[in-house]
Parts: structure tokens; sequence; C-alpha cells
């Protein structure tokens, strides 16, 4: 295959860095992260800068009925299914500067410079925004994309509420009416095939000291919310035994979850990182706890063993109080073809970047997109491998190296 | 002494009852309890309906720099120290609809039926509600007592802010402005005597079947603040041995402060109820949390002890994240004067309502005015010893029975 020394060559390390700079500044944090979640205004702000570029740069638009959104490059053959790419524009409460907003961005990358470039595929091309990939104000995330392959129900999604009782079907217009250019189309397009750039969130790329990572997969995930419930009371007449506290049989429950999981080989990701007391008063026993438990781990059969011991370890440390275990989300852990591994192994070699294999640990809309259609993901190194925390950080050579590598896969991609 | 069977007589189970009930609605919870924190328009709310019925009584009103408002009965001689008595007009966030309020309704009944039967004192009568007893919001609490007594200083607690950054200085409008009729007064008078009635917030009562309990003194109290820092990571990525989970360490932290003061008398008053992590996302390794903890007993030494081993059993748990533990408050157990049991013990025995000694596990504002003037309190039952709790209840009768102790001890310290 020959090399698009045209298109690729032009992808700017500079303005792609520049677009992350403007991009940080909504939602931006004190401590130099960035707080943009899921259908806020700040993410509305967010989709309304990138679609102002896309049509600067005269591509059109479209949104779907879960507020997906859409920036088409039209191919040559009209009927042929379209190539997609991209992530998620929104964040963790307190997130950084790249996790998601990259995918997005590289993928408009590749667009401008196959435009500036003249180049001309058979296919369209895509980049998409994913709705509520965090899943932090609505859980569970990866709303978009479950929706888009039709795992979820559109109407289960819509019905879900934050803590302040909002629904997804009312705030999702708070993101709809920021891009009004925006024309609807129906949820669950057909796809050729997908590709999502993202940074590692590890260590291993720049620990390796390469700057493009090819994922092999992506680690299985188990998510559980547990609501403890025990009595209010006053904490200076109340004495021990007459005592149902909910907060010290929460805590009891999470110091015996992680002596469950705990393994030598250091490879189960188990993560207690929402625990919320009621009424939360120094000087009021805790009548209720809602704490989240979030388990990954390469293996199904482990992932199967460990989770479904979970209720048991609860109600051991229930002491006097009710305990209720729910599983809220469950992806099993899982391979992207070879076909695609291939393709962007390919890719990376002929612009001469050097790249290993990764697995993932962190979870992606690809996940989902590996269901309906062939499917791979493109690594770039993150600082330490720090992510979701608001020192999140990037290098500019580094993103734009990812960029030519999915510039060259998407236009090889959409030429089949 | 003679019994004063006019005005003693005349106390209302019914207006009492009723004035509970009005009360009750400001702020009222859907599960029938109250939250009426301090220095919010629902306190302010509750002030001026209280003023309103000072007023429709002739009562003159006044208030100070923190905001304690006083309703004075005048005395026969000019000249002499008030005697007061009261309570607080806030509430926990989940609380009920007697904690505090009943102290202030008893006085102002004691009061009331004073007028109606034209009773004469020498000195003059306060009910006085003292501010932000609770300590939710402006932590810690007691700021209207302590600022009247003088332990604290008015500039340290107006400085005080809450979790918005919210100054006490600012929130004080709120309730100032609810009661323009009040005259401004200096802090800290000199008072004669102050009695305080309050629920009983234990089962003590309730199991003993009397309707008035005559508190001989307070157990002590230290209240703890514990900040304990990690780093945030991303909870698919990052194996155990790379995190600094703040969340899990302040677990450990917790479970191992309720075996340090594990007693096999069930004496000690531990309590953790308030718990605060950063971000406090489910797919985040949390890099903070915010903890309390309320440790009470009647013994000074057994306070001194287990209270100064918390940061040292913090610090063993702490792993790779930092701890810092503050003192925000304490107070030393206390014993009323027995010239101020006696009095109430009189009272009650002259009006034939039956009663016992009994110790408080609940702090009150009576703790600060014990420093300054000869103190004592009424205990009344209520249900089950539930408080802090929205299905705090009480029997009318309790309350009246109480209210006519109260009113019997005023007279008494009023003619001395």
């Amino acid at each position: 295959m020959q090399l698009s020394t045209t298109a690729t060559g032009a992808v700017s390390e500079q303005r792609l860095w520049q677009r992350h700079a403007e991009m940080a500044q909504i939602g931006a944090t004190a401590r130099g992260g960035v707080n943009r979640q899921a259908l806020t205004p700040e993410e509305a702000e967010a989709r309304a800068l990138l679609v102002a570029w896309a049509e600067t740069l005269g591509f059109e638009v479209y949104v779907d009925g879960i507020a997906n959104l859409f920036i088409r490059r039209a191919g040559a053959d009209p009927e042929a299914l379209p190539v997609m790419t991209g992530s998620h524009i929104d964040t963790q409460p307190t997130g950084g500067r790249f996790d998601g907003i990259y995918g997005i961005l590289a993928g408009l990358e590749a667009l401008q410079v196959m435009e500036m470039s003249g180049e001309c595929t058979r296919r369209p091309i895509e980049v998409v925004v994913w709705t509520n990939e965090e899943g932090c104000r609505f859980a569970p995330g990866m709303m978009g994309s479950e929706a888009f392959v039709g795992v979820r129900s559109l109407e289960s999604i819509l019905a879900v509420v934050d803590e302040d009782g909002v629904s997804v079907r009312e705030a999702l217009s708070v993101v709809l009416n920021a891009t009004p250019q925006a024309r609807r189309r129906p949820l669950g397009i057909p796809v050729s095939a997908f590709v999502e750039a993202h940074i590692e969130q590890g260590p291993e790329l720049e620990v390796r000291g390469v700057p493009v990572g090819v994922v092999t997969g992506i680690q299985g995930v188990r998510r559980f919310r547990v609501s403890v419930t025990g009595e209010e009371a006053h904490a200076g007449t109340t004495s021990r035994r007459q005592r149902k506290d909910a907060l010290a049989a929460a805590v009891r429950m999470v110091g015996a979850l992680e002596e469950s999981v705990r393994d030598y080989e250091d490879e189960v990701r188990f993560t207690v990182g929402m625990f919320k007391p009621t009424p939360n008063a120094p000087s009021v026993v805790a009548g209720h706890v809602l704490f989240s438990i979030d388990l990954r781990h390469p293996r199904s059969a482990v992932l199967q063993a460990l989770g479904d011991r979970f209720g048991e370890v609860c109600r051991r440390e229930a002491g006097g109080c009710e305990v209720v275990l729910r599983e809220i989300a469950r992806a099993e852990p899982l391979m992207f073809p070879s076909d695609m591994l291939q393709t962007i192994q390919a890719a990376a070699a002929r612009l001469d970047v050097p790249y290993i294999d990764i697995y993932s640990g962190a979870g992606h809309d690809a996940r989902q997109l590996h269901r309906v259609c062939p499917t791979g993901m493109i690594f770039v190194p993150c600082e330490r491998g720090i992510s979701h925390n608001e020192a999140e950080n990037a290098k500019p050579g580094d993103l734009a190296a990812g960029a030519r590598v999915l510039t060259e896969v998407l236009l090889d991609l959409a030429r089949r």
C-alpha cells in the first residue's frame, strides 16, 4: 500500500495542541484539570466549539437521539458504510485535559488534513462524540455508545436520574440546544469499522519510550452499588450496642471486600471510589451509606468468582444493618480482531512511528463498537500514567504521532 | 416556699404542643422531621415566628453580635441580673421536631403563664435562642453560647466558613434581617442563673416512666477532623501497589479507631458521622478524604487517653497517604452545682411531678453557661431515646410537665 505522505505529513502538532488548550479552558479547574461532566453546560460549550471548527472546515454535522454527535467527511461512494473514529468529550469531576477529547481532536485533525490535501476516499469518514462515557452524574457510563450499538435500550437510558432527580431525558436538551445546526439522524446506523485514539491512562508507553500503542484488548469490568441501611442516632447518647451505625458497617464491608480480592500478582483492580453517608453530619450516627465497587480483570472467570462473593462478604459485616448489593454494569474482557491490529501496526510501520502492542486496563467506547463492527484502538502515552486526575498530562509530539497513525489507518479503511 | 399554683397551673399542654407543631412546619422534611440548620432561611423563618409570638405577649426582644436572641419579661428590680432559660432553634440536616426548640417553647410558655397570672418577680426572666448549637453547616457548634460566655472570640467565630466558602459573618444577616424589631445588645451580659429544658435524647426517662429528669452533669467530648491525602488515579489502570488510595486508607483508619476505643462497659461514645471523599466518583481512586471523629466519655482521663492515641492509630494505617489530624473542639465532663439540682428537685416535688436524677450523654448550651453562672437542666422523655433523627418524638403531657417544673424553677430563681 502506498504511503499517504501528503495527508499524514500535514498533521500539525501545533494546531492539535492548540485545540486541546482551547478545549481545556471549558470546565477548567483551579488545579489545571477539567470538570466537564456529561450533559452539563460545560459539555454543551465544548460541543459548540467542536461544531464551530467542523463547520469552518465544511463538514456536515449530525446528532442522534442520545446526543451522540457525528462530524462527517463525505466519500466518493454514496452507498458505502462510513468508517468512524472518535471518543468522548465529557470528563470526571476532577478530570484531565486529554482523556476522551484527544480521540475527538485527533479525528478532526485527520479529517482536516485529508480535506487540505484533497484526499478522496471511497467511504465517508465520521468523527463521533459518544455521550456520557464517564458516567459520573448519570451512571453507568458509555450511554451513547451502548445506545448506538443497541446493548441498552434508549428508553432505559433516558429514564436514568441523577442525585437531584433530573433524568437523562431532561438533561439531554442542554447539549442538544448547543448544536442547533446538527441534523437529526436515527440511532445506530451501520458502520464499516471503528478506530478510537486515546491516552493510555497507564505508564507502559512512557516507560518503554514509544509514542504509539496498538491496543490488543480491554479487560472486563463489573460495577456494583452497595446500599447499607442502619438507624440515625445521637452520637452522645446512643451506646454502641444500641446503634445500627451504617457508616461503621460500610467501613467494615469495604475493608473485608479489599481483603477478599487481594492477589499476589496485583492483577485485580478493585476500587471503592464513591462513598456517601446520610446525613453525613459529625454528631449523628449515619443511618445510610451508598458506596460503589469497580472490579476489573483480564479474565472472565476471575471477574465472575470474585464479584459473586461480594454480597456474602457485605452481609457478613452488616451487623444490625440491612445491606443491598446491586450489579449495575458488566462487560466481559475482549480482544480486538487481528485484522484491525495488523492495519494499525502496518500504518505505524509505514510512517516509521515506533509502537508496541498493549492491553487496556481502562474501558472505552470501543468496547461497545466491537460488538457491531471491526474495531481497534490507538494509545498515546500520558505522563506517569496519571489519569482521572487534574494533573493528567501528555506531550504534543506524542499526540501528533498518534494522530498521524490514526490518519493513515482511516485512509486505509476508507479506501477499502 | 409557697407553690405558685396560679402560674404553673396555667401551663397549657395544648398550646405548647400546638406551637411545636407550627415550628415543625418550618424546614419540615418528607419523613416527618425537620431540616432547619443554623443561619439558613428556615432558621430565620422560625425566629420570626417566635418573635411574633413574643411581641403579641408584650415582651421585649434583643439580639447580640452572634445573633443570640433574647425574649425578656421585666422584673420589679431594674438593677437585678436576669434569670435565663432557653436552648437552640436550629436542627441537624435530618433532625427532629423537639431537639432544641422544646427548651425555647417551654421558656415562652413559662413567661406567658406568669404574664397571664400577673406574677411579679424581682429579677427579669429571659428566654434565649443560642445561635448554631448543632454545628453542621458551620462547625463546631454552640457558637452562640460560646461567644456569649467568652470562651471563643467573636472574631474567630465570624471567620468560620462553610463548604461553599460562605462565612458566619456573611450568613448572620440571613437571621438578623428576619427580626428587625430586636434591639441590639452587647455580647455576654451578666446572668444570675441559667436553666435549660431539653428532650433527653436517650431512653432512660421513658424506660423508668417518669416525665422529668434533673440533669446532674454532662459528659465530656473531643471532636476531631482527619484529612487523608493520597493521589487520584484511574480505577482500571492503576495497580494496587501504585495506588495512594485515600478512601481505602481512611476506611482502615476508621476501622482501627473503632477497635482502639472498644470497651466492655460500652461507656465510650465513638462516632464517625461525616466521611467525604474527593472526587467521590466510582471509577476514580479517591485522592482525598475528610472525616470527623466525635468522642465522648464521663471521665476526663479516659477522654484524654483515648483521644491522644488517634493520631498514631491513623498514621499506622495511612499506607502511602498523608494524614493530618486536628482537634477542633473539646469540652471537659462537668457536674452542675448541687444548689441548682436541689432547686429543680424541690420544684418538681412541690408540683408532684415524678423525677429522677439523670446524667447527660449529649452536649448542650448549658455546658457553656455553667462557666459563668449557676446552671441546671431539666430533661423530658423522648420516644425510644431516638434523636438526631427525623423520627424523634415526644408526648404532649411530658412536655407540659417539664414546662410546669421549668416555670416553678424560674419563679423561684427570679424571686431571689
